[in-house]
């Protein structure tokens, strides 16, 4: 990470938070380079940065000003939903979204698949082919039950970013983030029980709670804050939660990031009520600003945050490569990674520690962090231009998909319906919420060069929901 | 498969079922030519195969032998315990298992790996590096759930050989036969549910049924012909059974092959009570007689048999490439694919289909299965030798795992400790039972080159073995 980086990100962070406001004069350079104690040609380069990611604009003669674009559309609105525990439905909805391929979608709008394209990645598929050659074939053998220990290494030292010092041992490989996350709730929950889950949240995570015959919890959660803890603190104590399960960082949907204080909070909360935490952090290397936000599990002393992720956001889902870090229940999890799928495929594992090892997964996460936070501003300025002036949408501060919500009377199923044989279709809102809530919402995703043709495809989109809501004025 | 190899199978298989007895002379090479209507130089051939499999002997001017060496020492009896459903235990015993590698086990001998050394398996290294390699970067991302449609096609292929007509619709790649299993499981049966297992049986399995709660109850097996139908029929009377799951084919441990009236019978009782079947066929196409012998699925006809399978044993479990064919169970079995990993790694999934497209598969199979019919000659020849006297060994059909039964007061568990610091190590009984049986029994793998320190460390083992019995007697 460089000075004009650190400087770029700490200036973008006061735009993003209002402190100046759109159309207004930054600071001068000399001044910038007065206060932060750096030299002149860094904070031009900071500039620079910032111009590049659209938040400020350059006047000749007059300095740098807040880009005009940054007339942001109203963000989602906090669902305050019932609070009563739900047995878990949506697994058709959620089927029908993984099955774009066979329906002849070419432009899946919604799915939560990362660019696989960058150049940045290259060397991974060096590295995989370089190890498929490797004449000791160890890597065609079963792989110990925790993973390859080189890759344990590199996890161990990315966590360091996050907050946390976990030594390999403290580590478990698994397939994906999905499977570290069916595995900490299988660890630790029993069928029929509670967990309680931010709302909307990942699709996967409810549909497990289904499979495992439990229940979820859905707690109201803001666009920008999180998980309501007021809320949360009320279920916990009327209800017998099992587990918290949430997003903080980079939320998926929803694109906040938890602010360091709730964070705290929640952990107090979950201390109280000596309940454990399952933190889906897989979003989290993507977060626009560097350090990358610091993890739940990192204010946490007594091993109740089970911490998920994977390489799948940041690198690529094929690869099935995710990580569990599950404190203090690691016996328990083995057993579960044992019952599950025994190992994880060994040469992916390999490919990945090297990567790592080498340096260039941070430099692909500086590529990739600045493409979808260039991507996340066109996008929102199309949406604003295409979408029905009614929209809501989220702001994420990392990953790459955004939240629309839109009025009642909006329907995100009838939507698909209606795009049927354009090749086009969006992640319909019921699929983020365990009892089919959000039949107004939808998330798009904007990891993917934003082309002419999803402009288009965005344009045609809006074009269908403006029909929808001129039906019900009509 | 060529015409002297067909030959040699059959008359192999007439000497292993005692047509032939030890030491006496088999037919001549003209009138084994009339009566297979093959020629002289092809029954020669097939008496040469013969021979490196060690079951027959050239004499000079007076033709070919039955080996002496087929004095093959007595088979381990069929366990008569109580019929009731158990709670499972053995964890901790399956878990030192597999961490040999941790505790400085060099000569794992009871571990279930193949030989991932064979020159065989060379094209497949091949097409997992080109594949990585590839310029157009679908297999980093994720893969269809139901597992990529070039692998279900050639998987689909292979099941002609088993006797099944499947479509690549009808099957769902895994991770691992281990996966395959799991979801099977899972998807037909609730925690506290009573499934029955042969006994002995895959500690994969004992083990997910602990994970999910559930209860097994271990049938008798007999060494040569499998689960007693007998057994099976009293205990689907007296308990109300979930599921049956059985690996009848090439099993693990006992290596048998059931007769095919016996899977009909089984699957006759199956239909009475309706009750499904998961049948693990993950050893079969090591099975020493071509063709490989037909599944209980063969025979079923309204979708009440799961097959379970991989290419962990005969190709590298390393890839972590399973399937299930799971007949009218489809829907469930995707939803419990989906809620334990989303997807499988899909590069190895498009090696695999690779090799078994361009005919390697087949290649592999003919030149592993020579090799470990000759190493289980070897390797029960040599415990014959090394091993105490009331040794009762396995006489494998298939696969790469023998059974060795001693009496009563014999303990593994105490053999693995009096191995400690030696670097060896074998599997030991319990783990093959739900409730801790087989304490006197112990399982050893020959699927690695039997060089001279494997035949030490056998060497070693029985004189261990040898030591507990005298202690007894002393």
């Amino acid at each position: 990470m460089t000075r004009y980086y650190r400087l770029a990100d700490i200036i973008g962070e006061r735009i993003e938070q209002g402190l100046y406001q759109c159309g207004q004069r930054l600071p001068s350079v000399r001044s910038l380079s007065q206060e932060h104690e750096v030299s002149i040609s860094t904070v031009q380069q900071a500039y620079r940065v910032l111009e590049q990611r659209q938040l400020v604009e350059p006047r000749p003669k007059s300095g740098y000003f807040v880009s005009q674009k940054h007339d942001l559309p109203a963000l989602p609105a906090m669902c305050r939903h019932a609070q009563r525990p739900v047995e878990i439905s949506q697994w058709d909805l959620v089927l029908n979204q993984l099955q774009g391929r066979a329906q002849g979608v070419t432009q899946h709008m919604g799915m939560g698949i990362p660019d696989v394209t960058v150049p940045s990645l290259k060397p991974l598929t060096k590295y995989l082919s370089r190890i498929a050659l490797n004449t000791d074939l160890s890597s065609l053998n079963y792989d110990e039950i925790s993973g390859s220990l080189s890759l344990r290494e590199q996890i161990s030292r990315l966590l360091v970013d996050s907050g946390s010092h976990i030594s390999p041992d403290g580590i478990m490989v698994t397939t994906g983030c999905h499977e570290a996350l069916s595995i900490a709730i299988h660890a630790l929950c029993q069928p029929g029980d509670i967990i309680a889950v931010d709302s909307p949240s990942f699709h996967g995570v409810t549909q497990i709670l289904k499979g495992f015959g439990m229940k979820a919890l859905e707690i109201p959660t803001d666009p920008l804050t999180g998980i309501s803890l007021d809320a949360l603190s009320l279920a916990l104590e009327q209800w017998p939660i099992k587990a918290i399960q949430l997003t903080p960082n980079c939320n998926n949907p929803l694109g906040y990031i938890m602010p360091d204080a709730h964070k705290q909070a929640l952990l107090t909360l979950a201390q109280r009520y000596d309940t454990p935490i399952i933190e889906d952090d897989v979003y989290a290397d993507l977060a626009y600003h560097y350090p990358r936000p610091r993890t739940i599990m990192s204010f946490d002393e007594d091993g109740r945050v089970l911490l998920c992720s994977s390489f799948s956001k940041t690198l690529a889902p094929g690869l099935r490569v995710g990580w569990i870090a599950p404190g203090r229940y690691m016996d328990q999890v083995i057993h579960m990674k044992y019952i599950g799928t025994g190992a994880t495929a060994t040469q992916p594992q390999l490919a990945v520690a090297e990567f790592i090892r080498r340096g260039d997964y941070h430099k692909h996460l500086r590529a990739v962090r600045t493409r979808y936070q260039l991507n996340r501003d066109i996008m929102t300025d199309w949406i604003c231009a295409y979408f029905p002036k009614a929209s809501r949408v989220s702001r994420p501060q990392g990953g790459f998909v955004l939240w629309i919500e839109m009025p009642e009377r909006f329907d995100s199923l009838r939507l698909n319906r209606q795009l049927e044989g354009s090749g086009i279709k969006v992640a319909v809102g019921p699929v983020f919420s365990a009892s089919g809530k959000y039949r107004n919402c939808i998330r798009i995703s904007y990891a993917r060069p934003l082309t002419a043709e999803v402009e288009a495809a965005i344009k045609h989109i809006g074009k269908l929901m403006q029909q929808q809501m001129d039906e019900f004025t009509a």
